[in-house]
């Protein structure tokens, strides 16, 4: 039998995104969010979700782009803590050790120390509430060579990404792979 | 150094997410989606990419409604054979053996299975590309109270939803927990 618990803004697993920007004097910024992810496959976009109220709004506002920067594990307290400062007190690469590299694709810095980084432009924004959603067409996407397989696909487990989960409020990690994509669902439709 | 993939759709970890509708004749379906996630806190909403060829997208145009359901792990076979196979040709309800629950708030089916399930209504659609996103507004989260902690506040650990890695195309359940949120960030910032 299901309970009600309200509206809560609760899907799991929610990402942790680290969003680079630059503002109107090129001072990098960083910002987590977990209101975000993959939105459109062709032409490939993603979204953020931020509110007005925040540093790196008035970036993306200007600048019309935007890195998502995926941290491995063990960066899982400078993650937090680009959820927590704002960059309009604090420099959070100086602060965090962190290096910007500018972007040669678009107007915006990624991590350097990051597994993987995505270089977007807005291409969109909608306003929905307290969070307005960009929407960053995905012009590159670059990962450390560590992080590969041999086909050069990505993998997950050398990544190491975080999950965040709403309404718990905690960080974990992934766990045991649990079966194929697009292949498992075969076995019910051949029963 | 970091190595240049190309415009990839990927961003670690991608939730799983079989959305609920109803067709015009009251048939209800499910489409399993990984473009997805909250996008919003005030008003709650939760967005949903879908290409227009889905059965799904022309449900949800009629309907303005859709439920979000989490499957847990033991309905991975499923949730990925909801996402293979097509409602136009089959009742996805009955050969998974899933059971449909009429929402009483939306105009939609949830699954009666899944641990954890959202009712939206739509207000918002946005044409991005291949992909057209539907914003829903989160009317009630339900939980099965197995999930639930003493609180009432979610335990992820209960619900054991799954991950999906596009780019790598498996699926992972959640692993160990690495630390609180908004919170392991401040050992930074007083350093």
């Amino acid at each position: 039998m299901k309970k009600s618990l309200g509206a809560k803004t609760i899907i799991y697993p929610a990402p942790v995104l680290v969003v680079g920007s630059y503002d109107g004097s090129g001072k990098p910024n960083l910002m987590t969010v977990a209101w975000g992810g993959i939105c459109c496959s062709s032409p490939p976009c993603v979204a953020i979700s931020l509110r007005k109220a925040t540093y790196t709004y008035g970036n993306i506002i200007e600048q019309k782009a935007f890195t998502v920067n995926i941290p491995s594990e063990q960066y899982i307290e400078v993650a937090d803590y680009c959820g927590l400062a704002s960059g309009r007190k604090v420099d959070k690469f100086a602060v965090t050790g962190l290096t910007p590299i500018r972007s040669a694709l678009v107007n915006a810095p990624y991590v350097k120390e990051f597994p993987v980084i995505l270089e977007c432009e807005v291409i969109h924004s909608h306003e929905i509430g307290l969070h307005t959603q960009f929407i960053g067409k995905i012009v590159d996407l670059k990962a450390e060579e560590e992080v590969l397989n041999v086909d050069e696909s990505l993998s997950v487990q050398k990544v190491k990404p975080i999950l965040y989960t709403p309404g718990y409020g905690y960080y974990f990690g992934v766990g045991n792979e649990l079966g194929k994509a697009h292949s498992i669902g075969n076995k019910i439709s051949k029963n």
